[in-house]
């Protein structure tokens, strides 16, 4: 098996035209694919319909290649955008495929990057956000790492889109079926799963609360009306065949860009500053989560993000977390989306970058 | 002579406590206070009223001190604050001093931190912003140097407070009388003053549009109603005392890091990477101008910061660029405003540092 | 022939379930359609991409219905949104249609609705915000009422999608080439042809100066892409059957509600206050265009809409002008558009209203 | 004694001139001024300093005026500036005055203007939002319609700025010690001492929720840090003389006129459509209530000012009922503050306006 990940930029919310030249030309096929995940230019919150934008023109266009159903291929590939590209974040997304069926004979460079699919159960409005959640999630994540016949230690990105079931019509809304919730719930099932955190200790009062409780690789967003969660494992695998490895690293806080350095420097980048051209050139993906600080400081000092309410304090954490990246990087196709409750500590989020052999 | 930089953090706009502490514990003495430029949290553009707070409380805490008039507190003591903390830039001030009346008699350990004030003589609506206005900005700019006896390699920073007269009612506004002419006219001016541009060459056609002549040491902010532009020079002086020194370095972009890299090294701060807690607090202050590319493209891909009209491209750069530097040096105490013409490249800007001997 | 006019709400920017289940009911039939106007959630901005949405949905719609390709739905019917449902406006479309091909034999109750569409030929860059624009513009209006066999005092509306090419890459863009240009040479276009400004004394140097020159029943929007403009008139005719009829009126400032107060009564409907209930459902369209005075000024008193930069005075003044008719009519659903060059005074705007029958 | 309301327009959040100017040419006694009550132009959110620029500058031009210091004018003049002035809404203050100490001696024509202060006693962060803080307020109003001999069916206005106290650093914050709880305890207490609800009935459980319940001339702010609230109450009194008379109405929704309208009529204003000129200088100060409505419907249609994330449903709110009462009234000099709990029906809220014999 062979697992990859394309970088395509976008020109607009949906231009698919970068995907559509590489299934013309062969490049990729369309069979392949098991996820598209993208940054769009929206404000990433209610009243961000570039999600949809980008959903539907990528659906249609898979549809057509692959002469299935629109739903069918909302069935079969997770098509996962986040609004927001602050700042010096280029809207972009990334095709990640899985070809060839067969295990590698020998693994002559060590582990390359593997992808697996799950998807939870169903969830209704009353399990969602709950220690219900939280097992259903690791679950799922076990079975991808059975799958991949890979170690918790292998595992550097869960990238999961977590259900958020619509509550019926007339019925109270239980506490825990929201947004924050569902991303709490399903960062923990990660944790759980990886052996981050201890399940059998987990108990619905944690989730949420017991920030210091978390996952170093979970990158979970909540989409409403969504009744199953969509899970994507990113490991490394020494039975997988790929041009490719993938990393991860901790932010304490928004600015904490040494673990990232540490991170570049295992995939062999010298990081001492900016990451050269060359060096630039391979890096092929970059996941991260942010959060502005919710005791309203940094490095011992006052920020405003939380008190200025003309603009979101979720919107200011990407610019921030993106500018940051990008500077070390040298790149700015950062996958950054905010609120990271369990993944990472408070304040600070987890980053995963997929970088090329040399 | 003796020069200091003294960093407070403010915690709203018209929060003066720290340095009402400052002067009531002798730590500064009032009448050596020759400038105070600080940040506040607004949003930077018209209807920020927080540059106006902190200018009354600042200039009424001095008055109060010095026995004096508020009028005499603005003439002679620059008070400059710019708007927007955005991202992790914490709220704060600067006050710049000035001790004694003597040289200092044996360098010890090189050039030290040296401050001179200029003024210019008052323009007037059809001046702003053209040759004339570049003419007496750069003469001031020479008279501070002469008054310092350095050579313009030893300036490392001339922050100005530029001069944009009120139209007369009635009257059709000169197209040059505006923040941007107003701003490119006094960054030209310290360019020529200091020898990166060529005076004779100039003409009113290059301003605002020869962007690549620039000044690496500028950083101008325009004030309407203001007739007179206010300048601060920080230059490096074997004849003056003090415990700092400034630095500068110019950015190429908004996340070119490694010419700030190279300034903190040239401090004798070891930058691979962010600098440790004992490091970053030899950081006394910087200074940083920011722009987001108007070409729309930083490193080979699209940014969004002119195309987002739910926020200003101004206050996406300022983030950028606070993020970035904060990154880098550890510290969230970055002065950074918006609006670089012929200050640094295009799409850059220039970045001083003031940095305590070990 | 018959006109009608065909209101829905939108649940979202790609809802078009309204129209969908009118069409499977055999209420409305896509033959019939001409135009479908609408309002939807963005920011009216560059960055508002909910116009392309259900752009995009409802070409889509008429594609299936009509079994015909995308680009001929694109050809044959006006799609025209506009971004921004601020404050009490709800998100909504009205679908136009034209039915029949015979005159009526007796005009039972005077002048009904009639609909005739245009379109200019194709302009170039250099053409666009010109007196090309303003000539074709208005000979295009001239022929839909030779059309419709009605005098320029039938017209009460004329709904405008103004050209407004792209300029050719590597090519400097001409002056009159932008948003602002097309409208007002647009809008002018429209009172040239109903004589309300005349033509033959009209130069370049009017368009978006001389604003004293202005029609009263043109709503022109400008679309970045469109090189053709497409045009749509709607008069009252004798020849034509439609149990509706519209009226028109100028709004002097956006508070301005006594004209449309006139405008009510005109149509039967008695304005001290709000409509009754059983008025209101009489209300069929409402459509207006707004402007922020850029005196800063109404009624004597400063308004703050161009000087608060946190949201943008297009914004503002939509908000207004879409509360001030909701409060006369008592319905929310009410198209406003903004940048009024030439439609009506400055700092006011026309409004035009589809009524039923009692 | 003689009550009177002074407005005045401000060009700057800051700008006391109009004052100065009055009690410099005696219009207006500092020692008469009970109240200042005014809307500055910033976005009335946490971070909007335009309130406490007002509330210092009136502070500093009445403490001056007065000899005394500015905490003695804190203390006994009532500074109530609400942020944001969106849409066509001018900012401007209105002066509160009282004169004389002797009652009337002949109604010539009925009842007048009065005005009475109050205090409530200081809050501690547990009582605050509660039961305890509904109680001292109704006690606090009848100790003010006791002074002013009117019964409840002659008050028109209380208006409030509501304690808040601050919570003892390392405390748990007390749940009703927030705005909404000290606005809605406030309110109710206000509808307690008019009779408006039954406060013998009334439990801590109703306070936020049972929005049934509600004042008709309640319209209070809560300010954080305050520890008393300040009431200050209007009415019209036979034992009072003033060329003004107040009278109020209760809007069900946002757009809802036809109290307003019936309001003018009974102040003699003829109100078909908008106040005639001569009409329209006969008001003297409009104070509103707004909220955009919680079930994000309208009049049976959706509204998008809660999803709208770009801008805040209070923005919106206050910029439509601004428009709304400016197109009724013909001033745009309208006190509109936003959040309405328990003052008049949950999406509506009350208006009051003092209106000028002939």
């Amino acid at each position: 098996m062979r697992a990859d990940v394309h970088p395509f930029i976008a020109a607009a919310p949906d231009d698919v035209e970068g995907l559509a030249r590489a299934l013309r030309d062969g490049c990729i096929a369309a069979a392949d694919i098991v996820a598209i995940i993208g940054k769009t230019e929206g404000n990433g919150a209610r009243n961000d319909f570039t999600r949809t934008m980008a959903t539907h023109a990528f659906t249609r266009l898979l549809a057509g290649e692959l002469a299935s159903s629109e739903r069918d291929v909302e069935q079969g590939v997770m098509l996962s955008f986040s609004g927001g590209s602050e700042g010096v974040i280029t809207p972009h997304y990334l095709v990640c495929t899985k070809t060839g069926t067969e295990s590698r004979s020998e693994p002559a460079t060590g582990k390359r990057l593997a992808l697996a699919q799950a998807r939870t159960r169903a969830f209704d409005a009353t399990e969602t956000g709950t220690i219900v959640m939280v097992r259903e999630t690791a679950a799922a994540v076990r079975r991808a790492l059975g799958e991949l016949h890979v170690s918790p230690d292998d595992v550097h990105l869960v990238h999961i889109k977590a259900a958020l079931p619509s509550v019926v019509v007339g019925t109270a809304s239980p506490p825990h079926c929201t947004m924050a919730y569902a991303r709490a719930a399903s960062a923990l099932g990660v944790a759980v799963a990886l052996g981050e955190v201890d399940g059998d200790a987990l108990t619905d009062d944690a989730i949420g609360t017991r920030l210091d409780l978390y996952s170093r690789v979970a990158n979970v967003s909540a989409k409403p009306g969504l009744c199953v969660s969509e899970i994507l494992v990113f490991a490394n695998s020494l039975h997988w065949d790929s041009p490719r490895r993938i990393h991860h690293a901790v932010m304490r806080d928004i600015i904490d860009i040494e673990p990232v350095r540490a991170l570049l420097a295992g995939a062999g980048l010298s990081t001492c500053g900016q990451l050269a051209p060359d060096q630039t050139r391979r890096i092929r993906a970059i996941f991260a989560k942010s959060d502005a600080d919710p005791t309203h400081v940094i490095r011992g000092y006052r920020h405003t993000m939380w008190t200025d309410e003309d603009f979101s304090d979720m919107r200011y954490s990407r610019c921030v977390v993106g500018g940051v990246l990008a500077a070390l990087t040298g790149t700015t196709a950062i996958y950054v989306s905010t609120r990271a409750e369990h993944m990472g500590p408070s304040g600070g989020g987890p980053v995963a970058v997929i970088v090329d052999d040399e």
